[in-house]
């Protein structure tokens, strides 16, 4: 379903040969209309991939007619050669598709520091654009793999119209583990800023409060496309809310893939004094690699909680701190708490529930263990 | 040599009986004079054990008559109960020595969460003060070993006075693998104050660039304590040089034995607007797990290091970065460079140059890379 479950919407995910391996590499998705409007959400990382630049200048206008992505190359970090390359690649889309290429935006995934082999892509824009169709989502959610095991859609459909999306990498907007690339579709008539809006508002508590692994991509990329298919302009509410829904189920997928993880693990900051504390408390906890270490051997370590809260400027007193691993109280008032033998931790789902015991704001964060096999991932070849 | 190297000290290691092995785990440094001028730097972890927070409270006086040191046991996170632990530390070691509990420093390393065993560790310091020895230095450097495979000791003597010291763990003040102690010693003239000074200059540009997983430890504690016993006062330059000499040593041996590390990572910022950019910038890079990864499977993979500049705030152009490991380019104005297949890591220490080219400053951060034996080793069981 993914990018096509919404009306309007064609795409396409095909071989184009970026990849040595003859996998899946390149997708295609088009907004039919009758509307155009989009947002977008970008790396905050200083060093932008080519790509990044590009769609961000495009998407000044709130409107795009398609997206192409690749994997198999990040096109970050390649000069102008390769600002030149996402270029092309846009124009060429624009001209098989017969749209400007003003509206088209691109995104990339793979390997920093190479050049993409536009012999390759280009032709694959169009091989792509040949095979577009309505139920050519999942082709394209699954063109967009890199170290992913499988590819990742969600949808939501209420009423009379719906939100779908397809998700790459498992990481974040800021950080990510690998890059993180997003494209999601709506049927609903809505105008730019009111998705962007609804954009913003989701991501700020779904992606950007996934932390994989604390390291930041220069490519990750979330679109949203509507194409007032469906004939009804929903509540603001409700349309945030199925937004909110879709990217909080396309973040728990890219946990759950995370490279290597064996846990996913769910940090709880409860009783903060402010929303902002709540979540440094959550990604210092998410980010501490002792603490992910010991939640990978099922050990409830909770002095490596208590020494990441240490290292933040939340407002809390150390000896009022209190954490939870698993619901059992292991620490309470900064000290030694219920039994550490009383944790079960043999399941995939953990949760740290961190009290500062300073207020009533609250924060989830969700990381991942780690684990021998990240190291081996991330250490066996380039990627 | 380590801590008896100056004239003046005495100090003995004993097995206690705190860790469960039998190994060493207790350590006692003695100042015997004529002076007992003393300074200290702790961690700035905000949940600091109860050692660090009796420790920090009698250096007030600027006066040290003896440091109880054990392993086996951090006393963090350990409520009201850790803090009268500490403090029947320092009452057994002041009665045994015939000084005052305020003149005794008191550091603990090892698993936090956990009660010390008192009955133990007492008679552990009436054993340790009947061996205290002019030739103790190395039994005490061998008794504060946690995972540390070997001990660590510096040594710098001039023309009539020296400085020796003694460490453990891997990591640094701010933050630290594994809880970071060290004791320095010297036989110099001086007052606290300008041991004070010359102990903050030291570790800012020495264990405080140490970075060896991001994590800050509750307990960190380097102790600096004069005897005047050569009756020699150097120039304040000539000993300030000797003291980061020493730490500088110390701080090496640290990154050298990090847990599971088999690359020892040498990141050089250059050219930076401010010292503190550097800094930021080398701090960045040494905590990027991706990079750490790429290192450990010898892969010169410069587009991780961009991605870690690139959320930095410190003042560069992505498109005038410059980036070589081990001396090769791999990287021009933020992109392709000379041929990464020039780079030849083979060698344990490896050498990451970033140039950010904003200005003239630059800094040093020592680092390792992250490996499955780190993961093994933190996982495998509670420490």
């Amino acid at each position: 379903m993914s990018v096509t479950a919404a009306k309007g919407f064609t795409a396409a995910g095909i071989a184009a040969g970026i990849k040595e391996n003859g996998n899946p590499d390149l997708a295609l998705v088009v907004n039919n209309g009758p509307r155009r409007a989009a947002a977008g959400v970008f790396t905050s990382n200083r060093v932008k991939a080519a790509p990044v630049l590009w769609s961000e200048q495009v998407l000044k206008t709130g409107e795009l007619a398609a997206v192409v992505l690749n994997s198999g190359g990040a096109n970050a970090c390649t000069g102008p050669q390769g600002f030149q390359d996402t270029h092309a690649t846009a124009e060429k889309a624009a001209e098989v598709l017969g749209v400007g290429a003003g509206e088209v935006a691109v995104a990339s995934t793979g390997l920093i520091g190479v050049h993409l082999p536009m012999d390759k892509l280009l032709p694959g824009v169009e091989k792509a654009a040949a095979e577009l169709s309505e139920h050519g989502g999942e082709k394209a959610a699954i063109a967009i793999k890199t170290t992913d095991t499988v590819h990742k859609t969600a949808v939501v459909s209420r009423d009379r119209w719906t939100v779908g999306g397809m998700a790459k990498g498992a990481g974040m907007l800021a950080p990510g583990l690998a890059t993180m690339l997003v494209v999601l579709t709506t049927d609903a008539d809505l105008d730019a800023p009111e998705l962007d809006k609804a954009l913003r508002a989701a991501t700020r508590v779904t992606f950007d409060r996934v932390d994989s692994d604390g390291c930041m991509s220069t490519n990750d990329t979330v679109l949203l496309l509507a194409s007032g298919a469906s004939g009804t302009t929903p509540a603001y509410d409700d349309f945030a809310d199925a937004v909110r829904e879709v990217c909080d189920s396309l973040g728990r997928q890219l946990i759950g893939d995370a490279e290597g993880a064996s846990k996913d693990i769910r940090v709880e900051v409860v009783n903060a004094a402010t929303e902002a504390d709540a979540v440094e408390v959550g990604r210092s906890i998410a980010r501490n690699n002792l603490l992910k270490c010991a939640i990978h051997g099922e050990d409830p370590n909770w002095g490596r909680v208590l020494s990441a809260i240490g290292t933040t400027n939340a407002a809390f007193e150390p000896d009022r701190l209190n954490v939870a691993i698993n619901g059992v109280w292991v620490c309470k008032n900064g000290s030694v708490g219920e039994d550490r033998d009383l944790v079960d931790m043999r399941y995939r789902e953990v949760t740290i529930t961190a009290d500062l015991a300073a207020g009533t704001e609250s924060a989830v964060i969700w990381t991942n263990d780690l684990t021998a096999d990240y190291v081996h991932e991330n250490s066996a070849y380039s990627s």
